[in-house]
């Protein structure tokens, strides 16, 4: 099968590698798309995400939809020729977390497209089968592939306890803002505030649902009261202020990336004794990501804004330059892609 | 004034009575509209409601909204002409159910028409300053009236756990399962299953968002599996097979007065550790009410079905009776009731 | 190996058994000790519990502890020798259940001693390794044992949200009632009331740390105000004062195994907010047992009244009968049982 | 009646104020017991606590006992003569926060011994009706007036998750790092460590129930596995290694008050999903502290380590600077304090 693989920092090769073989509870998946994610594309900038470095080759991606088409032992013949959206993590069942609900939090995790275990931008991968969940008919391969930076959203509404009445803050409107600001809206939110710095962004969280959409350096969020705050922006100074913008008793979730360490106003932490934390990829959200797909609560195909084939996967990459850029996907299955 | 007062089952008499004087920390509302709730017709029909009797004249009525026209001590002079809609409860702040927040809950709680407390068919009440909730411009005042009957589906809602991606089923289409079945709707179920005896109640509860309206006769609700199932009917049968119908781990609330006692399945509670509880009116719930009702989350204006001035009340009281009615309002205001 | 083998209702036999195999993942238990349950003398009874039947020959028991003496594919060479308390049930990790953590109520799951898995009172089974709870050196081979029933304990006092300063109602004062007296006083209740018909009983649930034990024909019960209510009796009667006997807000739960059906107050359920629910087992209460037995919090050992060889098994299961019984033990390593 | 005034940073003067009357709903208590805080020590040596400052004479002391003398209008007579403890706070009962049971986040609170609000170190008070706790005969006044800090102890306590099991970190042991020691364990805690620079603390807090007494300067402290970390010494550093020691999915609360702002690791709050809170004082603490102090689980008396007359409060202010101090009391009773 073919596939992207990175080889150092900005160094993507197209090569033949032969296909994954299902283990025992495996189903090998045909990939359909891959979406690109910030991390992907910075893995390839920089060769590593803080402790993860890149020493060996690696097929990177982790969003991504496609079909069964083999199955491993254990696993229903029946799963063949299932349309699927990928859940790109590999579990250790018998751990504490996992065994408690909270797989993501698994240390002997194997991760899509983490140091050394590869990802999905290729023809073909495999996963746990109860990994690859079913999609409905009326749910696209784009937005099926999607649903990894839903549940991310996801994960984060909840930890924020977002629900019907909330008033919600959320610094930063790239895709991983625009996802979370659609997700507070289908928790029952009725005011989504975004900020970000660009204008064309601020633009884009308001057709995706934003009820208002800031600059910071206009209006200041901390002068908000909001019963929960989410960064997706990594940025110190917005998550100074958006901190300060949170009532008492509210919530304040990191999920940007940012630096290893952060300068918080902890006293206003204690005094209003707010809850702060922060999300580690996600746990049993796929089932609620394909639900708010399929009712058409929340929308992943218009977040679609290039398209790419997978021997052009470089450029996919570097795409989230490109002014205006959502989300990128590799449709792998292009012909035109092909040699 | 003039008030309806309720002399003896099924005889209400129009009375001029002495203007109620705000007490310290109250306001004086001039009432504007008043729902008509099930219990109102149950008191005016029996005189009675299980342990609360009837026994002096009493005036009935506790969905209310108005403005206010006074203020107690303590009370800025300010709140003087704002449109309020009425939680109708006066809890006693000293409790330990108020001191941690289920004010509902507090043993001294002095509640509208709930024997020997008057209620709001008048024209004016008065009520604690900070339980006459400001009312948006945008609200109109039925729909202000009905945050007291929204109220109880947020209640229910809320203790079901119901959350985005949720499956709920409802028992019984009356004014509070299509309440509920709203409410269920803006807290981010993605399907709403509505059974009831009565089609054209079942077709009303489509029309406010139910996504399946089932006549249990013909297609048994225990067949369902669901995370939240909530009762709204009060019927034994009812709720056995709504109960049956919650996945393990699911939740079961009865908002439906009923007998009082039932023959549940309880093994199947046990086996499926389902969680069961109940809703007594609510508390903390008028903030998420006119936020929901503001941000056209949910609709209450249609929901009225009827309206009388206040000396046709015992017609407004008797309507419950008429096929089609969901909702009757008693506009306080009409000059059509006036002398 | 030598296993006593249930015929049929009442009709123990000792057979001889191919030693298990211990499946990829599985370790190889020597069995040490197992405690006799009610379940398990009412399958040697009636030969059936509800839906479960027994069929075919069966082995019974599923309160064990042993040392490890092989392991599977997969499982470190480093656990033989190890000595473990056995959590007897095998989960399938890829359901909806198990993976959000409550794999108690997976559909799959096989559960020794529950037609058609065989149970514990044999020389050797297998489980999942981690399953197979290493057993702190000051914790003997009884309590590793009898770690089963006090999960059931913890599973229900977590569910009766117990806490420091809590107020508790026990009905039952069997091996279920006292443990859960005991865990409810290890998770800080500052009263424990249990009530028994037996006086006995009472004495003995005095004697592990009940601050009160009623008889419920002297004393009513419901006359009490608890913060939470245990069933740990299966009985109608008391189930109904129990209920009766919680605060508003507070909650019940019953771990009893009773009729299918039972006629419950619902509409106090419904005028408290009562929280109802039971418990099907237990998740995740391995590590808490262990730490509550070895820190001396819990007392298994001192609950151990009668003590059996492996081919006095069938006495074992008749000793619940036994006036002053609260845990009879099968000592499986016992040569006085072996020909 | 007379009273200990601060006028200025260094300068307490005993003065002769009239008695205060109590208003509706009010008793009027006369002083027993007045325990020193690090929080009245350091009003007395700074003059401000962050945004607090002494501008007017303040009477100081938030920690009070006493025995009803009068009470209010509203308020039973058979209240005269009772024996409280005194939740020195008076919260408005119409805010959301108060409504929801938070009303220790009341943005109205008047607070004891907080700038303009005068303290409890002279002969009476008034309070609350529903404040003034009634205390049981086996409680002493001391450890009636030490409900307080006890209260900041079972508030972090809870807020950390700490249940039967749990394994707990606690930085600083001084007073309030001491009652958490003990809360911890009163809620079924089996491990906790505490850490301290200064030896004699350290061995305080084991004859106080920690399982270990850390140097952090020796044993880091960063190497522990805990389920919840209480920081009760306001360092950045020991905030920066305690984090650290909690396990994916813990707690970590902040009860000490340190600056303003702090470095925090959030990149592993965010990668362990940690939850990160403060307390700013307590809610509906007293019920329980007065079960816990009751019922032997905590230990209030054997923290008082020095006592003294009302007009030696400068003396009680300074001591914390003494060594082996841990909790100063002043016996307002004490008739070698008047004149």
């Amino acid at each position: 099968m073919r596939a992207a693989v990175l080889l150092e920092p900005g160094r993507i090769e197209m090569q033949e590698r032969p296909l994954p073989a299902p283990e025992p509870g495996d189903v090998l998946v045909r990939v359909t798309t891959v979406g690109v994610c910030g991390s992907d594309a910075h893995y390839y900038r920089e060769g590593r995400i803080g402790e993860f470095v890149v020493t060996d080759p690696i097929v990177l991606g982790h969003e991504a939809s496609g079909v069964v088409v083999a199955v491993g032992d254990g696993v229903p013949q029946s799963r063949i020729g299932e349309r699927v959206s990928i859940e790109p993590q590999r579990p250790d069942p018998l751990t504490e977390e996992t065994r408690r609900g909270d797989y993501n939090l698994c240390p002997h995790m194997r991760f899509y497209a983490t140091p050394p275990v590869d990802g999905a931008l290729c023809e073909y991968v495999t996963i746990g089968a109860a990994f690859a969940h079913p999609v409905p008919d009326t749910v696209s391969d784009d937005a099926a592939a999607l649903c990894e930076p839903l549940s991310v959203g996801i994960a984060a509404v909840r930890k924020a306890r977002v629900t019907a009445g909330s008033r919600v803050l959320v610094t930063g409107a790239g895709p991983v803002g625009i996802v979370v600001a659609q997700v507070a809206r289908a928790f029952g939110a009725v005011e989504v505030v975004v900020t970000d710095l660009d204008e064309r962004r601020r633009e884009t969280a308001q057709s995706f649902g934003a009820s208002a959409a800031l600059d910071p350096r206009v209006d200041d969020p901390s002068a908000l009261r909001v019963d929960a705050y989410i960064d997706a922006s990594g940025a110190p100074a917005a998550v100074d202020s958006g901190i300060r913008a949170v009532r008492p008793g509210g919530t304040v979730v990191l999920v940007g990336s940012g630096a290893e360490t952060m300068t918080l106003p902890v006293q206003l932490v204690q005094n209003r004794e707010l809850i702060l934390t922060g999300v580690f990829r996600y746990a049993n959200t796929w089932p609620t990501a394909l639900a708010l797909v399929e009712s058409g609560r929340v929308d992943l195909d218009s977040m679609v804004t290039a398209r790419f084939p997978l021997d052009k996967t470089a450029d996919a990459l570097e795409s989230d330059r490109t002014p205006g850029n959502i989300k990128a996907v590799v449709d792998v299955t292009d012909p035109a892609g092909k040699d």
